[in-house]
């Protein structure tokens, strides 16, 4: 373990990954080393969309969380190589879904080498992880990990269950947040925990810490996608919509706009006929009714209850990292 | 657990199935309780193929060598039921990668509700599988299962690199064959023996035992592909190298033939324009030159070698059994 960086110097997201910038190179040698099927074309795929830019916040997080419950191992690089390889699979299989053709501002695996490789690279990716993490031998990881990957299926069926329909409950936009999002996060936050030997209790709080931390990071993303400059990301504002997903601000809009406004709205969902006069339209309407405030206002509730959920853990460096991040997720700007 | 069936009643894989029906049911039932998803499109489309006349073949593997090693408890119940919903996720994916409209006779659920159904639904019943599975708590279940899917996605991504060429060594033919099809049936004959408490040797055999016979299943599939009564299964003779697959049969003829005849065959699967004539052409080849005979050979030299890691187990009604479902392997008209 490296020398603690210091807490004073931790005061934007740069600074967290400065900070911990050495002790996280040995999560990207894992991920690269890992990638060793005798299948070549596997590691071409893979190491195509591992090596475009992904921020490796999970690895992070389960690295903050080990250290905020005193773990002084290594044992964050594989494992965080792992939840990195089951995050990437599901991006492989969403892209396929969304029928995406740009990820982080470069073309997506399945417009260089086809669907079909796209899901049969996820589906390696994600077993590769499932059966290196067996070799833990942890019965607990095996369970939170497990758990997740399941739940984040469950997610993924109920948003496109809803595809096309704005009629959608926002409890159930939550529930999709919170399994297809916030799942895999919270696990990879419980598993810092573990490998740190912490109590149930601090388990239980690291769980919730990054349950939150990853609702208030997808509503947010949901909420940026009607306001961001498209250049940060690569893609142009309004995806969501013209891909026919109801997020949080369009609920909101929904439940408080006009009548024919709200069959205009519907009816460009249901056809997928969104022009982008109706999106400049759609945005000030969401403006006008408060929508975008509403939808930022909730985020900024879920990082109040993560940075909450930290509060039975000593103050230092982890602890200040930890409640930067979840500050950075209402302040980004993608 | 019921009464055994007697040895001298199982004659043919019809009696296996009869003498082990109630038995199974414990299975099937798991199979239906479990498809419990509070998203209900899961259990529709996850019903849908569960419910299109799969055999369970690897349910009854599982509960064959279980028995063979003397369990006498129901823990098969569920695994059987977990094996099955994985091996029901490979198909789900299986149909996506090869555009296949019909299984079993049936519509695929791609052709029923779309590929990205079918991509997330796959998805589900893996991730809910690898759930359950760890609630076991049995390192070695957890090991050999993901071990099994792990190889299964690699031995998809090698036959996808070779799909459309036909200069595939016969290695790497039955190396995808051992890992797409042979890995969960030896799976699942080895966590028969594991639940049993069998001693390594017997866990090593029966592993053994499913790999041979997973093999000599899928060889004798293939070579089915070129002479099987197409009505048997609801597709027309020809579909491997329709969809630019070459299988042993195929291997055989392209090392034997004339380099015309070749040409012809690789100008073929390269294009994907296969006629009824050419077909016919090419199964008349395969008969000139042995190949069928030389693919039917090669299953029955798999069958035997499985028959032979019996050879340390007791006599018996589950014995007996397991030779007449390896038997079956060759014997079958599909």
């Amino acid at each position: 373990m490296s020398d603690q960086p210091s807490i004073s110097t931790i005061q934007t997201m740069a600074d967290v990954w400065d900070a911990y910038r050495s002790e996280l190179q040995g999560v990207e040698e894992q991920i690269q080393k890992n990638l060793n099927s005798p299948v070549a074309l596997v590691n071409t795929v893979a190491g195509h969309i591992l090596s475009s830019g992904g921020k490796r916040v999970r690895p992070l997080l389960l690295l903050l969380c080990a250290r905020l419950c005193g773990y002084t191992g290594a044992d964050h690089h594989l494992l965080g190589c792992l939840v990195e390889y089951i995050h990437t699979a599901t991006l492989l299989h969403d892209d396929v879904v969304d029928d995406a053709d740009l990820r982080r501002g470069r073309r997506t695996a399945r417009r260089v080498w086809g669907n079909q490789i796209s899901i049969l690279v996820g589906d390696y990716l994600y077993s590769k992880a499932m059966r290196q993490i067996v070799d833990f031998r942890s019965h607990i990881v095996n369970e939170v990990l497990a758990d997740a990957c399941w739940k984040m299926a469950e997610g993924e069926v109920l948003q496109l269950y809803y595809n096309g329909n704005p009629s959608m409950p926002e409890a159930d936009y939550l529930r999709i947040v919170e399994h297809k999002t916030a799942g895999l996060i919270a696990a990879s936050c419980r598993m810092g925990a573990i490998i740190a030997d912490a109590s149930p209790a601090q388990q239980t709080a690291l769980f919730r810490f990054g349950q939150h931390l990853g609702i208030a990071f997808q509503v947010a993303d949901d909420t940026l996608d009607y306001t961001a400059n498209g250049d940060c990301l690569g893609k142009a504002l309004g995806q969501d919509l013209r891909q026919g997903k109801a997020t949080l601000p369009l609920l909101h809009l929904l439940g408080h706009c006009s009548e024919s406004d709200k069959s205009m709205i519907k009816d460009r969902m249901e056809t997928r006929s969104l022009t982008d006069q109706d999106l400049t339209r759609i945005i000030g309407l969401m403006r006008q009714y408060g929508s975008i405030v509403y939808a930022v206002d909730r985020a900024r509730r879920f990082v109040d209850a993560a940075i909450a959920d930290l509060d039975q853990f000593e103050d230092g460096t982890p602890k200040r990292a930890l409640m930067v991040a979840a500050e950075y997720m209402v302040t980004r700007d993608r």
